[in-house]
């Protein structure tokens, strides 16, 4: 049993039901003992989905079904499983999650082009699919509302806490609710995708407009995050919007009567992002990377990146060491333009560096004694143009070597 | 102190003389006690020099100062310290470089554009020029041509045992000595150069041409190498052939009469990188990966480094866990051309996965006993194309953590 992490949040927060949503959970014993390992969510007829994926070119086998049916735009539940990835089995490991989708579309009485899945754990070892599918029937059966703790719990591998979070927006005068369940905690670097995420509204919003937002969150929050930068296999975040709360049609991701809703969406997708890097395994400090004054945007995100991944920079966090010059490292590394003679680093607040070399009379108190606390501030200026990017990490620990080291025995 | 690295070879090995080429070092006491942190070595006039260097956006004043010189094609010495790198030092920085400069030129008797300089460790702090060029008379008044060895332990920083090789070869009948040394131990991610290397040879060969072949020989050797993943401000290879040896004139790279010793001087490199990743921090095993049937030699190496660099690869190693479930993963990510279904993976000479899935009836049993050893091989096989490519790495162990949260303490 690892430690629950010294960054987590004090506890689960409160998610209330979201209205055309169910929730069912079964401990199988597949890998994990005395907690629930295995989630089933049954959506109300009508409900639509949207996904994003990992772009790695080796996904799992579920994230193969995923793919094949988010063109049919609507779901009507997903099935989860923590404790084995179904990754590169092959054809044996689609027929498994074939089975274990068959069964839940049975359970659910729908077409099995209708449920989604989603597996996490160890690569490599075929899903044994009839350790889940005798469950199954009576998860549907026990279902309830409110049991997102329950929900979060049961897809966490080597996370320390469970991680959700809720918001109530407003669409064209009517109050909607998103809720959103997420799970790390290691082989996080979704530059390209994420790790699982489960999203769900009573909005209603046609799939194709839900795809849309989802995709521009991801951009925002999971795709700025990095624990590790090894990209999983398996990395899905899905959407699901029953359509319970009855708002005023929308058909369009810019509408107006969307921002609040988008604002909500990006808000909990961001939530959901540092949830992930305050679990990151091995995390003692959450590290927030801010680049400012690159030739764009995206070569703002790559430059934090390069800081966030660095193993040098995440270990000198680690032992407290405001050692800048392997930021500059980092920076020099990126392979995006920057000139050494226009260079700003801050830590805390405090700037160390400017145009090239360390402030005079750079006084290292300040900076520290923010050392020692748990959010550390890293701003780099390039002082280049108007490109910024905002990036959050955790440190590298001897935590991180030791949960690594033995992870299959 | 930290221990000599476990895969450290026997001893230094014995590097004879190369005419033309004398060696002095001294004691500053900059950072390191007790021990020489500062090189010089003399060339005989018409020494012809080549260069390879860091490809980071923010490199070193001494990188900065070679490359400026790097065009006239002659050396008569290079001037090398440890214990602080003088990056992103600015103007100060620059000044202090050709303050050490102007030194060796003086005791050498030499204008200072044919000196070149290196300097290793602390990124961010300006060279203190004056507690180096007092040393340097007294050094070029007491030097030896056979201080190879010293040589090598000056330009230590966390290096555990200095490095060095030679070989003997023969040019269109005439025999030439190569001899080269070169330090690690942290930030090495030669992807695009490497970290300190010095290569000496009494053969004659005119700087294009020995540009030529270094450039080639760092593509097959430091470029094939990785620690940490973090590329270095200050990555230099400097190769000096004095022309004493007398050989026939050679006008190309392509002489045939210039095989041997392109492939001495290939095998050099290989070996020198291979002693960089002996002694990667913390090392506790030396990791072959061998990448075959990709799209292209340049997929090949992308796919290689993404496994040599992934940290959960690494920490599995030190784990001495067979997760080749990481491996997947870190194909995957790397971007280039995979096929899941075509691919297939060996560890330590036996098959674990082939064609999308793990083998029928894998026994795990004789990879364990492989993966206890200090030498691992991984083999990854495509089956898409005839790309090819060997990368050389270490694991991720406590012992890097521990070097690094602390290093500027």
């Amino acid at each position: 049993m690892i430690a629950r992490s010294p960054l987590a949040p004090d506890a689960f927060p409160e998610l209330p039901a979201v209205a055309g949503v169910d929730i069912g959970v079964a401990e199988t014993g597949l890998k994990y003992k005395g907690r629930p390992d295995l989630l089933l969510m049954r959506f109300i007829d009508g409900t639509q989905v949207a996904g994003v994926f990992t772009r790695s070119l080796c996904p799992s086998a579920p994230v193969d079904w995923c793919r094949q049916h988010l063109a049919g735009g609507e779901a009507r539940g997903v099935v989860v499983n923590a404790g084995n990835a179904n990754a590169f089995t092959g054809k044996s490991g689609a027929e498994a999650c074939e089975a274990v989708v068959a069964a839940a579309a049975d359970a659910l009485t729908c077409r099995p082009s209708r449920i989604f899945a989603a597996s996490t754990g160890v690569i490599g070892e075929v899903l044994p699919a009839s350790k889940l599918t005798p469950h199954i029937e009576a998860m549907a059966a026990d279902m309830a509302g409110d049991r997102w703790s329950d929900a979060a719990t049961a897809i966490m591998t080597t996370d320390t806490f469970p991680k959700g979070a809720t918001r109530r927006v407003d669409i064209g005068g009517t109050t909607v609710r998103i809720n959103g369940i997420v799970k790390g905690s290691g082989m996080i670097a979704p530059d390209m995708a994420t790790m699982l995420a489960f999203i769900a509204t009573d909005a209603a919003i046609p799939a194709d407009v839900l795809q849309a937002c989802l995709s521009a969150a991801t951009d925002k929050s999971f795709n700025c995050s990095t624990v590790d930068s090894d990209t999983s296999t398996s990395d899905t975040v899905l959407a699901f919007a029953t359509g319970q709360a009855a708002n005023p049609e929308i058909k369009d991701a810019d509408d107006p009567a969307l921002a609040a809703f988008r604002a909500a969406l990006d808000d909990i997708c961001v939530d959901l992002a540092k949830q992930v890097v305050r679990d990151g395994e091995g995390a003692s400090k959450f590290i927030t990377i801010n680049v400012t004054g690159a030739d764009s945007d995206q070569a703002a995100k790559r430059i934090a990146l390069s800081i966030a991944n660095s193993p040098l920079v995440k270990t000198a966090i680690a032992g407290e060491d405001a050692n800048w010059g392997r930021v500059v490292m980092a920076v020099g590394k990126a392979g995006e333009k920057a000139e050494r003679d226009r260079l700003s680093i801050s830590m805390g607040g405090t700037v160390i560096a400017k145009e090239g070399a360390a402030v005079e009379g750079y006084d290292e108190g300040p900076v520290a004694a923010h050392m020692k606390g748990q959010e550390i501030d890293v701003d780099v200026d390039l002082a280049l143009g108007d490109g910024k990017a905002t990036v959050w990490t955790c440190d590298l620990t001897h935590g991180y070597i030791s949960i690594n080291a033995d992870y299959r025995s």
